[in-house]
């Protein structure tokens, strides 16, 4: 038997005791006949929940535990949650998590802490909530040079699209629409401004290119400036609008990480997921085009991807782990200024070179405009002395 | 340093040693630094190759060589594949495989042999070339019943349908072109008349449902009768063809598996997947829906597949399996005839209960219907005495 301990009883946290136990609404079976749920670490006390007799408050009561071999840090942020898995992995336990902050930012020296104590540190959910895909990208596309990582990685971003296209209604009424559904925060900072996709693409990178890529490294733009008119003139050019974390290796072996809105073909794979559905396309040299596609976020996704975590980690232990990250490397990292594509530009008034696009409710003076693939420098100097009212990459 | 001897130097076992030395055209890098070839079995010589020194034409040479530690089987069919198999794994060799065939009939009996050898036989690269599903599904997806598998899988198949909308080309040449470009052999059977697709559901539904489920046990229809006026009434509806192997799971514990064409939805996931691309729906209870996509076959996509297996073989031995599967459960197969959905019915003459479609190529006389939902064999009631020209399920 393998006793599991979780830290912090929020959303996920409940998701991944239900999940273990077989209990929660809707879940067929019990996880896995080895586990089971001795401790709730919680600075709150839930005096009627079935898991009432887990609850602590000291987290040195798991942390003296030897029985206790498997702690799930469902906390978030960076405070307790760094403090509790560091002293978690020093006593030889090992730790999942769904924490996409601290992964990003502290993963490399986590993931060598754990394996100096014969421990894991495993993270499926930290990224795409219940769709597997950091396992699969480290293992079974072991094989692989990885040459690009593309990626919807934030459901409440896209479902903001989803609403905007499909009921016609401005970004801020779309956000508040996802903050009643529950799917946006009442901060929805994280999701809006690209933060949350930019953690998740630094996990996705350190494991694809095996060294660690940090946050502030990755030119981060998010969608809150995104209008209607601007999908307008998406849909005219037969695209959508989608928020993308990108990771390309370049021949010469740099990474050039960003985030920002892009217009996607709506024939491209990507451009058809819609709602808090995520997607992530995984280029390698030999197996060519890979995509991982299912809800992105959700209490019983993730919890079900933590949970499948702490099965790797109680019957396998050191053989489940992720490999290490070699450490930060600075002089790797281009910039996407480097990166010619194609632009969608709307102006005030006045022309550009280019494709021309029409939607029957522009503004008057107002025009939508493709044009050829350049820089981003490049096409600032050819945008100089315009009025420019937005401006979006375009995916090849 | 681990030794692989490779049977079978075709398209799949060149590609693994490409892959395998990183010397194949487009392959950035060796796979692994702990991997050397050292033998390639085949009944041919091959005097120009660069890996000329490899070759040996006895396979008791790699069955006594101690040294050999993996063996990747790349033979294909029943005979020689399955004799090499098992000897290999009597010898304490872990063993990778592409080989569907083999693995869908002798799977549950390979596993257990290995198992008692302490070797592992894996076989990533036998469904969805390069798209990694089975570990994913085994692992990364340990912690939910599967409802439901629903998968493309086979790339030729699902190349004819797009062929045949693209370029408004019948069947019969759109299979001509799918054999001119390679994608299909001169003998199309397996691919057209759905055992491929048959035996890669029985390797996910084993795997899914942890019992092995055999290729005669799944009622399997083919594409061979769909014509050009199918695809416009599909498209009428908004609808495609799309070849799919499902396996359902009921709740008395019953799975319902079959293979036939569908009309599946544009908006579906699996709706917009075309040309020789694979896709492959996995259900959850507690993840919902995630999807794999990406290229199903191709020498150097399932070469890689066949590589991350031999690496996970290499590195971590007995730890890399599959669980077993339990013996073949035959009162636990239930019927397609069970499923109640709609369908299209295309009549040469008169009139049918449902929706009717127009499209304006009909011939005279001739009508396509969308059925309300119901069983195949209440629909042969209704149809009884019509003259019918095709039915095809429709996917809910």
């Amino acid at each position: 038997m393998v006793n599991v301990a979780i830290l912090g009883f929020g959303v996920v946290g409940s998701g991944v005791a239900e999940v273990l136990t077989g209990t929660g609404e809707g879940i067929r079976r019990k996880a896995d006949d080895l586990l089971a749920l001795k401790y709730i670490l919680d600075v709150r006390k839930f005096p009627d929940s079935p898991f009432a007799p887990c609850f602590v408050q000291d987290f040195s009561v798991i942390e003296n535990d030897p029985e206790v071999q498997v702690v799930v840090e469902t906390i978030g942020g960076m405070g307790a949650a760094l403090d509790f898995t560091e002293r978690a992995l020093k006593a030889g336990k090992s730790v999942v998590t769904s924490n996409k902050e601290l992964v990003a930012t502290h993963g490399r020296r986590l993931l060598a802490l754990a394996a100096e104590h014969q421990a894991v540190y495993l993270f499926e959910a930290s990224v795409g909530g219940g769709i597997p895909v950091l396992r699969p990208l480290s293992e079974c596309m072991a094989a692989n040079a990885i040459l690009e990582i593309c990626g919807i990685l934030n459901g409440t971003a896209n479902y903001i699209f989803t609403r905007m296209v499909q009921d016609d209604i401005p970004f801020e009424q779309a956000l508040k629409d996802a903050q009643a559904k529950g799917y946006a925060e009442q901060d929805p900072s994280a999701d809006v401004e690209g933060k949350d996709t930019c953690r998740k693409l630094c996990i996705l990178s350190s494991i694809a290119f095996g060294w660690h890529l940090l946050p502030e490294q990755v030119p981060t733009r998010g969608i809150t400036q995104i209008t209607l008119a601007d999908e307008a003139y998406a849909a005219a050019c037969g695209r959508r609008i989608k928020l993308l974390g990108r990771a390309i290796a370049r021949e010469d072996g740099t990474v050039c990480p960003y985030v920002e809105p892009h217009f996607v073909s709506q024939e491209d794979p990507l451009g058809g997921v819609e709602d808090v559905f995520n997607a992530i396309l995984v280029k390698g040299d030999a197996t060519g085009d890979v995509m991982f596609y299912g809800k992105g976020a959700g209490k019983l996704p993730t919890a079900s991807a933590v949970v499948a975590d702490v099965i790797a980690a109680a019957r396998k232990l050191e053989r489940a782990s992720y490999r290490p990250w070699a450490p930060n490397r600075p002089e790797a990292v281009a910039s996407p200024d480097t990166l010619a594509t194609q632009w969608y530009v709307r102006l005030a008034q006045g022309e550009l070179a280019g494709e021309r696009l029409t939607i029957p409710q522009a503004q008057a003076g107002e025009s939508g405009w493709l044009t050829p693939a350049m820089t981003r420098p490049e096409l600032d100097r050819a945008l100089a002395g315009k009025d420019v009212l937005a401006v979006i990459r375009v995916l090849d």
